[in-house]
């Protein structure tokens, strides 16, 4: 690639960029759009219109200066606002802009005049424009030149900016952790366990037998317990009364209104009334059969079940130390938050869930690693010749040069796309059979996922091209990784760099954009004219989109000294990622689970597998061009680099697993004086009821349009 | 190797084995050896004596049923005799006599004569005793016999009757712990931790931190602590003190006796009473240092201390759980008994210990891969023309043939042996620098060293013959290694079977026999007539015994498909071993403390190891046989032994690092009703007290001749 083809691509991407942004600052304003651009304000709103407030009527009157408000959002607000894995997920983005900040200035002004006055290449010195991409690499390097030793340099003071970053972000969350543990009002799940593996015995209920054995062993903070049941029928029984729920809304309010003409012209007008009562029998007759599963439930225990505790401390204890004789039995884990439990997930013995989480490792592994072979098959099976055989009235349309040549250009990246955009969704469904209590772990396990999955797919199967198969075998031979990546990483700079842009930037604009609930909203709009109906306020899919950011990262961390013309870019995408961001945070998407950052240990994980990975291939290039004594005094930073993430470890993941003695025992004494505790403790008692156990209540509720599972989730 | 010489190597091992047991029961019965056989008993006896009692004098007549008594204690019995501990170690034997009774049978009945019947080696079939020992190997089957399904079975019943004896022992050895907790009284360990690294604050001693942070945090259960001090300085002059006192006393006795005879050849028998008086004006100027110094201490604090608690429960879960907000604070491990204090590891900081950790592991794979370059060079530097050319006047002894040929066919056997004696101090003197705060930790970790160092130094060095480098290298080509494993493995069986009958036999005879205590005996006794003097009852060195008897259980575990005629030999090692260590345990070894059974997770590891070994040694013989399917099939094996492993790990490993809440309470509850727990909390607030500051009295102590530093010590 030549500058200029790289520079023509920088520069349609950019102009993209700004018209969508451009669209995005003029669509905003339009009220009809604000259930896509700020539902969180609209839901809100509407919440409060239910108690008569209205106060925050101006935050959807236009303005043009959302970058400024993004941007003028202090950390603290946005805690307040969207929690601490909100806060988190920007904090990648200020790590990744300081550290690419830092690298792309020793980059650009050091590395890659180094590259350019190197002839290793012997290209013309004067015609710039016309300059290969890799004259700015370390390629052009002549072999065995002491230049190299810059390179050197660079990659020990790159290394040791970022771990010093890394060090001051893990402390800094982890003190933003701590704190935020401190400030937040008694929560259930702090005072509450939840425990598997409760042994069977004869004549005794699970119920039982838990009483007794924390009566016995923790008698002086036990509270009380909840086992779970087996809802599975029932909750298939409820989704299906408030759909018809929400159907009878619809008829009734559209009843109660004058028929009009779009009703009438889909045959909808006719027999209002008869339906409305219909659908409220149904509705009755479902109640009553959810009343009566719920009666003759009580034999459907599991051997799970919550215990509630007296104190934070008291429960920290139980979680803490093995319990049982045996320690496959009364397992201790965190509770959940109450809206964060996956209720299906409780049924499994501790057999089956450990070779269920087997399995999903084999699973996923295999998918990781095998992925690209059915996608090779389709895109064969989806050319030309193909197509016409099995589609033969498209043939007249395929003749057609423009098309042919759309089709063989973008069909193949286009189903490479598709399969790409399976990915998160299966990943987290293969994390979701691990049999996780919540929601959240389930997320951060497939985060993890997806984040393998992508550097191994999108980074090693272009560098390494050639089958799975051939790049397994390369690790099997773990002496020839350095160089054979030596070899093949740097002339994979360009398509990077083109990566970055085009992957990179179109996403970032898509995602204000949010081009796909834009023409979603109109498309139901025309169809329903009810906009009185539930604003869905979406959430922000961690697990998709973390591991893109931090594969950016890696790409820059990588590149860094390759070709150093990678990070301009890449800073660019973190300072336009930072701001979009944070405005969709603020405006669109609503936390509904909190982990309380504990999302941060990927990221550091992340990066210190980019450092390694750098460290490396500088260690095969150093070869590759001669310089044996460099390639020798790079092996100190792989390893000094594992001996800092081995101290963070140490220094900051038990912070992130629990909280310590110090910080419960404190707030356990605060809250002895706290006066509402009484009240707390009632409701700490059913804060992990089974939502699918709680009284129903549809046909009576028809005035208030709210979902009732709504209001009775705690 | 052909099987007359093995019978005839054999034969010569034999009958000095029964020479040196007939030697031993000859020699037990002697009254002047009881020290050496019997120390135990002496000991006891000696014990008793000073308090009047002389019960037991019967064990000490001479008497002809040792291997009877031996084999007739039950395990009860040993366990109260000599601890948890030496009953893990005499179930090594068991365990391993179980597997290679069962491997023995299926080796020598079904796998030999499918050896022995193929002709891949092209032999004389009937010349029996001249026959090479390959014939009954897995070598003389013919290559793609289907008879090598035999082997393939045979494999995976010796897996499953492994695993399931693996189990059944950890499950046997797991409840004997438990046992022995319940059954144990109180003692000051489970009610104690140790805290390291207590944070610094101005104007604060770290005695005065621990008390606030204590009482704020556990305030319901923290009873008492103990600063840790820096003592190194007085437990030299105590050292001191001690050996001057010593031969003071001795000096007293022998001049209230007679001056004999032999005293006035040495010289001795001048100013005997100027001699005392001095020593004794020495000893109390030692005796009023030793008291500055440890007036003069409180400022010495180390960031370290014992916390004791009221209850087991109370100490339980301040250990279990991070106390402080800095993880690398406020660190908590659990209390050794007083008695397994390393006190000189208290001082260093969790940064220190954590360099000085890395740098051992370093240190320590360094020894065990380039162990042989040293020994090959001194066997080189110690060859026949190099001897004569430093040593002169050996010249004419040198040529001798005889002399000559000894010294030519044992000197490098001999240095290779005394290098490896210097192994486990070497690798006990690594781990106490690791700073384990228990000498028992301490031996655990020498194990694993040892036992690695074993493995790696005999079994891979003599497979791989070749430089280290090249052994490692293999390594490092993870795929190439069940190919080259199953080349080279079974061409050293006849070495390892002789191995079997040299070392292992031998060291049996020679850990009966106690040759070199016996010596070590008679030239003490010839110097020194004092026979009051304190009789040093050894421990048994776990650190150097387990890792050898493990090392035959891998040799065995893996020849067992590939040379079945190994395992008879192992067979009867593993009996005599038995016996043998039991009695050693009943009269020779006292142990010095108790880790409670936790040497036994080493056993399993190991056992795991070997049996992953063979595995990949049969999936490269099966390849080399050109059997390609059985080596495909044989892959599931080491699969399901790591997920076999995993899940003991799971459901074995909690029980041998802490004890369950449910034994814990339990115990505390019984204890409610104990009559003397106010004696016992008594007790325990001085438990921990470092013996150094405790006060010394030698010089008016010089009635009783039992050390005085026994006798502070709790």
């Amino acid at each position: 690639m030549i500058l200029s083809a790289l520079l023509t691509s920088v520069g349609i991407n950019l102009g993209l960029c700004f018209l969508f942004f451009t669209l995005y600052s003029v669509l905003r304003k339009q009220p009809w759009n604000s259930a896509v651009y700020a539902p969180r304000q609209i839901a809100k709103q509407r919440r409060k219109s239910q108690n008569g407030g209205d106060e925050e009527e101006e935050m959807l009157l236009p303005s043009a200066g959302w970058v400024r408000r993004a941007w003028q959002v202090s950390e603290d607000e946005l805690l307040c606002r969207s929690g601490l894995d909100a806060v988190v997920f920007i904090r990648i983005f200020v790590f990744s802009s300081r550290v690419f900040a830092i690298g792309g200035a020793i980059g650009i002004f050091v590395l890659l005049p180094v590259n350019y006055l190197g002839n290793q290449l012997s290209i013309d010195f004067y015609d710039l424009p016309n300059k290969n991409l890799e004259t700015f690499s370390i390629s052009n390097v002549n072999d065995g030149s002491n230049w190299l030793w810059v390179h050197f340099s660079a990659a020990y003071i790159f290394t040791g900016v970022v771990c010093y970053l890394l060090y001051y972000e893990y402390n800094h969350i982890s003190l933003r952790r701590i704190a935020s543990f401190h400030s937040s009002p008694p929560q259930p799940r702090h005072y509450t366990i939840v425990v598997r593996g409760i042994p069977s015995s004869e004549g005794r209920s699970f119920s039982e037998a838990v009483q007794a054995f924390f009566t016995d062993n923790h008698p002086s903070t036990y509270l009380s317990h909840m086992v779970v049941h087996r809802t599975s029928k029932i909750r298939s029984l409820i989704k299906d009364a408030e759909k018809l729920y929400r159907t009878l809304a619809r008829a009734k309010s559209q009843s109660s209104q004058q028929i009009n003409k779009k009703d009438r012209l889909l045959g909808l007008f006719q027999g209002r009334d008869t339906d409305v009562s219909h659908y409220e029998q149904k509705l009755e007759d479902l109640e009553r059969n959810v009343r009566t599963e719920q009666h003759s439930l009580t034999g459907g225990e599991v051997p799970a079940a919550f215990v509630s505790f007296k104190s934070r401390f008291g429960a920290a204890v139980a979680l803490h130390m093995q319990q049982g004789l045996d320690p496959t039995e009364w397992l201790t884990e965190e509770a959940p938050e109450p809206r964060d439990i996956h209720w299906s997930s409780f049924s499994s013995s501790f057999m089956k869930r450990w070779i269920s989480r087997i399995v999903v490792v084999v699973a996923c592994v295999a998918l990781t690693i095998l992925f690209l072979i059915p996608v090779v098959l389709v895109q064969g099976l989806a050319n030309l010749e193909q197509l016409e055989t099995w589609f033969p009235f498209l043939k007249g349309i395929l003749d057609l040069t423009i098309v042919s040549q759309i089709v063989t250009g973008y069909l193949p990246s286009l189903i490479l796309q598709l399969f790409l955009y399976l990915v998160p969704p299966v990943m987290l469904m293969l994390s979701s059979m691990e049999g996780y209590l919540s929601s959240s772990s389930t997320e951060k396990s497939a985060c993890t996922k997806v984040l393998w999955f992508t550097i191994w797919n999108i980074f090693f199967a272009n560098v390494l091209s050639g089958s799975a198969f051939y790049q397994v075998n390369i690790f099997l031979e773990p002496k020839n990784i350095p160089k054979i990546l030596a070899e093949a990483v740097p002339g994979q700079a360009t398509f990077f760099i083109s990566y970055v842009v085009t992957s990179g930037w179109t996403k970032l604009s898509s995602e204000i954009s949010q081009l796909t609930s834009l023409l979603w909203s109109y498309v139901t709009g025309v169809f329903s004219s009810n906009d009185d109906e539930e604003i869905e306020v979406p959430k922000l899919p961690y697990h998709s989109e973390i591991p893109r950011i931090l594969f950016f990262g890696l790409l820059g961390t990588t590149y860094f000294f390759l070709a150093p013309l990678i990070l301009p870019f890449l800073l660019i995408y973190f300072c336009i990622g930072y701001i979009t961001f944070r405005n969709q945070l603020l405006n669109v998407y609503e936390p509904k689970y909190e982990t309380n950052g504990r999302f941060w240990p990927i990221v550091h994980g992340s990066t210190i597998f980019s450092l390694i990975l750098m460290h490396v291939i500088a260690i095969g290039i150093f070869g590759l061009k001669k310089l044996p004594l460099a390639s020798t005094l790079t092996v100190p930073l792989p390893i000094l680099t594992l001996l800092f993430n081995e101290y963070c470890r140490r220094r900051f993941v038990p912070l992130f697993q629990y909280y310590p003695t110090e910080s419960i025992v404190k707030k356990d004494k605060e809250d002895q004086n706290r006066p509402n505790m009484a009240e707390f403790y009632d409701k700490l008692v059913t804060a992990y009821r089974d939502p699918a156990l709680l009284p129903v209540q549809y046909a009576r509720n028809n005035s208030s349009l709210s979902s009732p599972l709504l209001q009775s989730q705690v």
